[in-house]
């Protein structure tokens, strides 16, 4: 069986993905700050927009104007989508666990069904599990809206911060088990020369085979692009 | 005194277990994510409906149409099973512990009596023991899963994800303790390539002979193959 | 003064120890899961039986049929002593902390002087440790355990389970200080050859000189075997 | 889109950052104690007043008379902006965290106000968090406090401490996610030789391409300087 | 100035001591189970025995019967010390903190006078501090006592065991800060040849210069003997 | 501008600091036990009474008798400055916490200057710090404690011990943040020859500039002496 694809917007990524995100999953791109987790999100969306699809933003730290200033820093013009409603940003404020959660359970899925969404983001799960003191709270919140998005046929794109000591781990080692795809973003130091070389590896991804190499990649003035046929060294 | 044996369904790996997992045993299948405990997980059960013995897929995260998706991708139509009722899955929400453990103890015998089970997979112990804040709620919990699992007769599988700071054991500890046997699934990377070799190895396997070489395995598209003729290096 | 030997039934390993456990000695056997500890404990009864000694395995996990099935995979039938009560065991269930004292405080020293034991095996303290949340009662439970022991006039093998991230000390970190003797069981792996090694080394042997060495062993069909002649590489 | 720069101060690292910080932008300056972090600091708030733009510093440790006595230690003379009215020095005493608190939402904006800064420095945002014991507060509290200086269109540098165990994280995981930008300040350490290596590089930077590379620095009688031609080795 | 003395009654340590513990000193035997240290503690009796000074073993495991069968398998015979009154062991069970603290407070000093003890060992501190759950419990008992000891113009040995995680440390990380002195000693394995080499070294010793050299020592059937004049390798 | 200078009293180590301490700091001397910490804080108050300073020594541990003690073993007389009235200890038993801070609070302002103490000694604040359960308590008594200090005009060393697994970082992670510079002891060991290496470095000096270089120091009969001179290796 073969399963729809999702073209990912960035260069490269597709073909370590045989054609794109499988159709309906949640994806989960890891990594440390500094590597491009929003960019390769917001990336996704302006591809999703590019191909006429609505898109959802949703955001745990910056607002809407700051999402069209980065995404414009790429030269991605988000003002039409914008005007047409095809692209909106549902923002969270860092409120207290109750309102969050009444927020995402009220006001998410009608947000969501008003745009009729194909591609959502959240960025990031670190910051929305902050959110809450209770483990408890963060995994059933978490697993919850994975439900609601996986019940809305979209393409998801969670952006979740590795722990500290451990950077194959989000901070919450929730988002990896849940998500159906996994995406790992390191930036490699080579302490000889001072360079840092970013990387990226597909470390789960479910009902479709895929490349397991790690692959190098770059942030570019027009976005991320990688480098699948690189050899690393 | 021979033990009798149950074919796991996954090429080389019944040879380094002297003909299959010892039956009535509880195997935990420990990995970090995307090294295929769910696929292994699933092939155990589709080698059993192959021989025609009844099939219980107990999932904490998929529904019964994820996994037959997924099964479909590895050209597994699980289909005829379910509508003779050889395969059938029991979805535990992540709800409350209290919930879970009376659904445990009430409708999970009732479910695999009437399928009259000889392979139970549950997927994941992790995302199970989750359910629970307590340590001994969770340990007590476990415990009498698996005696439960023991009295039916039949042979399980249990999926647990590794630690983040110790991959060599379980997220909670506990599923390699109770289980009679335990396999250890590992993505390592090699840095100079940039290749990962996923490597599986039996830590643990009670009242039998078995191999203690690490050996190399792959994800095809007709599910794990463990290359257990091959050297490592 | 030299002191009287009890063998241990293990091919190599009086050989280390000058002859055997000193009598009346706790030893705590540690290792992770799949060293053999639990072979080695029975190996320990097996050939106390053979000396016509009583001997009694206190589990914590395995019933007495499992306790015999494994044995008999090893060759060894212990439906006689059985039968002749000379062997029995006793099966602590993973209930409350409070149960369990009582039972230990009550029931295990008459079942222990019915037999007139010579050998007691506990399996594992570990699982015995979990049964308590608090610290306090874990350790004073298995202080006075060791003083019931002790009083008997037995030699006690106990099994224990070894931290995650420091494979020298058990779980707990208990039963090294309290027990007489240790001796560590390991499984080195060679990455290069994708082998295993197994390993065992005396730790602590109170009141007689032992060898430090670190010497090769393997499970066999016939149980643990000890090199002891051998040199690691 | 190009973004409008403010110069850092520091030889070398506007080179790094394409022109200087970008305007409005939150940049955390981390490193360990003795790194030069609050040189930096001040030296960035030098090349305002230079500029002609009114500046401040809000101190956690230091007061007024220190600020300015380091300063001067580095030649930079402070009397006439302070004369001026265009540098203020903003003391929060390590009282309770409701005082605080407080004077964060009171006091400080009026400040910032009365001044109409265009830079502001928060010396040291890991100090500022130890105020409080609730992990929550703490999250707040510097979330807030951010939106403020944002919403002042000040670009603003914060000191954080690095944690001992991971010198890439700051000391309470909280700065680096929500600051536009964060430098790493390192201390390297030549055991052959007996030298430290200062190095600087920018971990992440909102909207702006930027060098990824490691550079050295020193710290010399007219404050910090970037090597940023020189090659680490 | 010169400070007094007292011998150690270990062959190559007084050299390394520069003749001995300065008298009135508390010195902290630091290492892991099996490493000797109960050995090393009753020969530094054995020797004060043998100069004539009465001396105490303040015991936290083992009773007088097990002291003395241990010292007795080292060839020290303490019968003829015990008759005299000049040999006496304190047993401390491990019961309640409250009792622990009144037995110290009122029966120890009675035992020490009674005695006219020039000699003690507390064996172990580890597990005495066991008895305190509460940190600051722990703490104000160990430095009231180490005062109590100071105050009786004893030298006084506390043995303790080590961190898991940190083998130089002891297991609460206090004794090595209240005590006069720390030894440390550790078996150091090497893997190629399989043996394991036990060494000493003084770690800290007030108020006297010291070798800051590591030594091999060996657990000989006369006791522990540091090879004060072998180099390490 | 250049600052007031304070000989450290030990050889080598004010020419590593340009000088001696800048007038007034506060010195974090950090470093593991046995390391001199305590040798080189008395070294410093013993230079302050060669030049007529009056000095006093806050003993969290040792009284007046065996700080007296310690600086005779090393050819310090302290006895005609304690006659004169121009050297005093205070010392603050290990009691609880409220009545260490009202004894910081009321009679060490009245203790200070009743000296006029010009160099003062706090010996340790890791067991000062221990006497706080609570952190909130432990951080604002030290903050407090310095700015008394910094009141006074003297200029203080503060010893500290390092955290066992950062032996860069003091045990409570306070010192080194609140302290105007940090000098850090260390004991390398040579496990081939096994030796052991004592090392100096400044890691923080406000307000100068500072050699970064690691010294090899020793401790002499005539006390710390750093090799400023010489290379490491």
């Amino acid at each position: 069986m073969s399963v729809a694809r999702v073209q990912t917007g960035v260069d490269g990524l597709d073909e370590m993905l045989q054609g794109g995100f499988p159709e309906n999953h949640i994806i989960a791109v890891m990594g440390s700050f500094g590597t491009g987790k929003t960019t390769m999100a917001i990336q996704f969306l302006v591809e999703g927009l590019r191909q006429g699809e609505p898109c959802i933003f949703i955001s745990l730290e910056e607002d809407k104007d700051s999402v069209m200033k980065t995404a414009s820093s790429f030269g991605w013009d988000l003002t039409p989508a914008v005007d047409a409603k095809k692209f909106g940003v549902f923002k969270l404020e860092p409120v207290d666990a109750k309102t969050t959660i009444t927020r995402i359970k009220s006001e998410l899925p009608r947000f969501i069904k008003s745009f009729g969404a194909k591609r959502v983001v959240i960025d990031s799960v670190s910051l929305l599990n902050m959110m809450f003191s209770d483990e408890n709270d963060r995994r059933s919140n978490l697993f919850n809206l994975c439900d609601l998005l996986r019940s809305t046929g979209a393409t998801a794109v969670l952006t979740a911060e590795v722990k500290d000591e451990n950077p194959r781990s989000s901070r919450d080692g929730l988002a990896e088990y849940t998500a159906d795809g996994v995406l790992l973003l390191q930036a490699d130091e080579d302490r000889e020369s001072g360079e840092v070389q970013l990387t990226v590896r597909i470390l789960k991804m479910r009902r479709t085979m895929h490349s397991r190499r790690i692959k190098p990649y770059s942030i570019t003035e027009k976005g991320v692009v990688v480098h699948a046929g690189a050899e690393m060294f």
